[in-house]
C-alpha cells in the first residue's frame, strides 16, 4: 500500500495534526510524519516531495499557519495529490492560513480542508489511496455508517430528553 | 480507467466549469459532465453519488456557487474523493462559496481549491487517477515541465525587453 | 397547533439550540429535537424533510455550524418555511456557518437569523405558527411589552445611579 | 388570503424588489409595494409595522442597503414574520448590509435571505402564507418539480454536449 | 451649557459605556444616561430623539452591539449631532455593529467612533459642545498637553530601560 | 457662522469631496477646500490643524483613501471635532480606509462616515455648526421634512404602479 | 552600486510591476527583470535567490496574486532584504495574496508593501539602497518635495476653484 | 553601524516590541527604543524621523495597534526605511492595524511585517543594515542554518515518535 506523508512546518503545530495520524492509524494505512518548513527548510522540504513518488508515497498531507505556504511548496514539486490544513494561529483566526493555501494558481493544485482540519486531510488521503485498495474502501463505508449510527444514536438520546 | 464526474449545481457555472472538462480532454481522462443540484434536484444528486463507484468513477468533481453545498452533498453520499470548486457569484467575491465548500465537519473531507480554479480542480483528479496509472503520472510530469518551460520563455521574453 | 421541528447538525450545538427550545415551551408551541446531519445522516435528514408536511409540522429550525449545510439540505426537501442557525465554531468566528446558511439560491430560501441566534430563530417560527394561532399572537404581543418594560425598568436603574 | 407586504428602504431598490414583485405575481399572492425608509420617513414606516396586522399583512418582507435597518425597525413595531433582503451598494459587496440584517438581538428576529435575494424573499413569503393555504401549498411543490425539471433539462442538454 | 445624551441598547453595554460617563464628568459636562433599544422600545428611543433639542441635549451618544440600529434610529428623529460607538459582542468581533453604524445612507449622519471607544465617543461630544464653551476647549486643550506629557514620561522610563 | 475645513488627501478624490462641497453650499455654510496629504504634505497639514481654530474653523472634514491617516493627523493637532470619509480605492472595497479611519486610540476621536459618504460629512458638520446657528437648525429640520416628503413622492409613484 | 531584483510570479503580474521597473530607472538604480514562478520553476527561484549576494543584488522585490508564495519563497534562500507586492486577482480584492505575502512567519521576514504597490515597492528598495549611496538619498529627499509641492499645487488650483 | 530606532505608540504596546529588542541585541546591532504616538505626541514623532538620518539611524521599525499610523507617519518625514508592526488589539484580531499599516499610497512606502511580528521586523532591519556590514550578513546566514538545524532536530525528535 503506498504511504502517506504528514508534513507540519512547525513541531508547534503537532497538536492539530496528531488527529491526522490517529486517523491513519485507524484504517491501518502507512504513513510518515515529518517537520519541515517551507521557509526555514526549503531543501528539506522540496527533497522530500521531489523523492516522494520513489519513496513509495501516494499523498502528501501539510499543515502550516500564517502564510502557509508549505503545501503549495510541496506541491510545486511533486505531482502526486498534496492535501493542506490550514492551521489558525494567534491572529486572524485562520484565514490568512485558508487564503494562503487554497488560492493557488492554475498548474500546481493543493487540495485544501478546513481550518485546522487535519481529521478530514486524513479522510482525504485514505479515500484516495483507497481508490487501489478495495478493503480500504470497505473500511472507509463502514466508518460512514458507523458514524451515521453515531448521530442516530445521539439523535435517540435527545429525543428522549426533549420529545414526550 | 477510472472516470471523473464533473457536476455543476447550475447551467450557469458551464463557463467555469469548462476548463476542468478541456484539461481531462487534453490528458485524455474519460469523465462525465452533469448539472445536478443540490437544492433543486436532491435526489438526482445523492442517486449520482450513490451509485458512483459502481459505475466506475473515480473522483467527483463539484462546482457551484454562493451557499454551496454541491461537493459536501455529494461527498456525504459516496466515500470517493470529492473536489469543490467555489465559484464567484454576484456578492463577497467568492468568499461565500470557499467557506460553505472548505469548512466541512470531521468525517466527510471535500478538497477544496481557488475560487474559480477549475483548472486545478481537473489537475487534482488527474493527480489522483494517475496514482493507478503510469502513464498519466507521467504526462503530468511533462505538463510540469512544459509549464516551467513556459514561464522560463516568458522569462527570456521579458529579460530581453528590460535587462540591458 | 402545527408543530415546530428543531434540527441540529451535531448533538455539540444543543447548548446553542436549547434557547430556542426553552423558548417553544414558554410559548406553549409543540415542537420536536433532534439530531440529523446533513454530511453524516443524509438520508435521515431528507426523509425528516419530505415527511414534514404530513407530519403535521409547520416550521422546521436547523441548526449548524461551519459549512453549514443542514437547514439548506432540509429546505431542498420541503415547501415549508426553514429556519437557519449559523452556529459559531472553532475558527472564523461564525462567518462560514452565517453564509453557508444565508447564501442560498433562488427557490430554496432559507430564513436566516443571528450568528448563535437561537432564540429568534424559535421567535420567528412562532410568529409564523401564530398566522392562525391568534391565541399565540396575543401572546406574542405580550411578551413584546413585557421585553420593552423590562427595557425601561433597566432604564429606571440606570438613570437612578447616573442622572442626579 | 393575507397579504404580503413589500418595502424597500429607497426607490433605488426596485431592481432588486422587482424579483419578489413578479414572484408573488406568479403564485397569485395579494401584495402591496412601499417605499418608506427607516430613517429618513420613520413614522410611516412604524405606523405601516404598527397597522400591518389589521390591514390584513401576513409577511412583510423589507429590502434595504449599506447600515441596511429598515427590516430590523418594521420588526420593532410588529410580530408578524418580517424577511430581510440585503442589498448590494457601491462599497464593501453587500456585507454591511447582510450584518445590519441578519445580525438582530433576541427578542426581534428577522427571517434574512441572501444578498440581492428578493427572490427567495417571495418564496419564504408564499411559504409562511401557504401553511393555511393549501392550494399555495400544492403550488409550491409544483413549482419545486418544475424548478427539478429545469435543472434535468440542462442536464440533459450538457450531457449530449460533452458525455459521448 | 448643552447636556449630552448618552443612550445605550442593552442595560449590557453598561461596562463598556462607563468610559464615556467618566470622561464626561471629569470635563463637568452635564449628561443624562438611558437605556433605549432601537427594537424593543422603539416608541421611546424616537420619543427621545425627538425631544432632544427642546431638552437642551447638544449631541447624543448611541451604543449598541450586533445589528446596531440605534444610533441611526436616533439619528433620524433629531437633527443633533448623533454619535454611535459600535459594541462588540460574541461573534464577530464588532465588524457587525462597526458596519450597522457607520454606513449609514446619505441623509442621516452618524458620527462612528472605534468599537468599543466610549471614551472617544465622550470626547468627541464634548469637542462638538466646546465650540461654544471656551472654557471647555480648554480643558480640551490641557487634555492633550497632559496627554502628550503622559506619553513622554512612559518614553523616558522605557528609554531608561533600554538607551543605555 | 464657522467655517468648515475641507481637507482632501489627493486631488483624486475630489469626485467624492464634490458631494461636500455641494450640501455645504446648499446651506450656505462657509468652509475652505484644500488638498493636503498626511504623508506627502505633513507639515502643511498639521499647520492647517494648529491654527484651525484660530482661523476660524468650527470643523475638519477629511477624505482619504487606502491606509487612510488624514482625519487622524489633523485630529492629533487640533481640539475641534473632525469627521472623516474613508474613500474607496481599488483594492479592498474600501475596507481598508474605513479601518484606518475609524479605530483611533483612546484620546483622538474622528467622527467617521460611511465609505465616499461626502454628503453625510457635510450635514454632519453642518448639525455641528447648528448647535449655535438657530437658522440651520431650522434649515436641516425644513431638509430633513423634504427628504421625508421626497420619499413619500417616491412611495406614491410606486404605489400607483404596482398597488391595484 | 547594489542591484535590485524584480521578480513575478506570472508574465501576466507584468502591468503591475511596471510602476516598479519606472521607478528604479527615474532613480538610476541598476536592477534585473525576471519572471519566475514559485509553483511552477522553484527550483530557478530557489537559485535566483541563492546567488543574489554573488550577484551584486542588494534587494530582491516579489510580486505574486493569489496564494502569493514567490517573496516568502525567494525570502527563504536569501538573507537580502526581500519586498512582496500582493497582486490583486479576479477574486477577494487582493485579500488572499496580501495575507499569504505578509503573515509570514519568524526567522524569514517579508517588507510587505499595499496591494498592487509596485511603485512603492521600488521606492522602499531605493530607500534601503540609498543607505550606503549618498547620492541617491538626495534624489529621494528631492523626491519628497518635489511630490509635496505636486500636493500643493493641486491644493492652489482647487484653492482657486471652491475657496473665494 | 546605524542604529536602529524602534518607536512603539503605546507602552502598552512594550510586551510585542521587546522580541525586537532581544533579537537586535543577540545581533549586536545598536538601537534606541522610544514612546511616540503619532495622536498624541505628533510633534515629537515627527521630530524623531526629521532628525533620524543626522542622529544615525539607518532603519526605524514603529509598533502601534488599531488605526495604526506610527509607521506611516514617521515614513512622511524621512526617507529612511521604515519598517510598520501591525499590533494585535481587542477588537478585529489585527485586521485593522494590518490596512492601516500596509496600504499605503504611492511615494511613502511602509515596510509591513505579519500582526505583532516583532522578530521579523528585527531581522528585516538586520538584513538592511546588514547590506554594508558583511560581518552581520555573515550573522544572518549562520542564523538561518541555525534556524534550519533546528526544525531538523524537531523533525528527528518526531521522527522517532511516529515512523517506526
Amino acid at each position: 500500500m503506498k504511504k502517506v506523508g504528514i508534513l507540519m512546518g512547525s513541531a508547534s503545530d503537532l497538536p492539530v495534526v496528531e488527529k491526522a495520524i490517529n486517523t491513519l492509524k485507524e484504517y491501518g494505512v502507512p504513513f510518515e510524519v515529518h517537520v519541515y518548513s517551507a521557509h526555514r527548510t526549503p531543501l528539506e522540504s522540496a527533497e522530500f516531495a521531489k523523492n516522494a513518488i520513489n519513496n513509495n508515497f501516494g499523498v502528501i498531507i501539510c499543515a502550516a499557519g500564517m502564510a502557509a505556504h508549505l503545501a503549495g511548496a510541496i506541491a510545486a514539486n511533486t505531482v502526486l495529490p498534496v492535501i493542506g490544513i490550514p492551521v489558525k494561529s494567534k491572529a486572524l483566526d485562520g484565514m490568512d492560513a485558508l487564503l494562503a493555501t487554497v488560492q493557488m494558481p492554475t498548474g500546481i493544485p493543493v487540495a485544501t480542508v478546513a481550518i485546522d482540519g487535519a481529521g478530514n486531510a486524513a479522510l482525504l488521503a485514505i479515500q484516495i489511496i483507497a481508490l487501489s485498495e478495495p478493503e480500504l474502501l470497505e473500511k472507509l463505508k463502514e466508518a460512514r455508517e458507523k458514524g451515521a449510527k453515531g448521530v442516530l444514536e445521539k439523535n435517540a438520546e435527545i429525543e428522549k430528553l426533549y420529545n414526550v
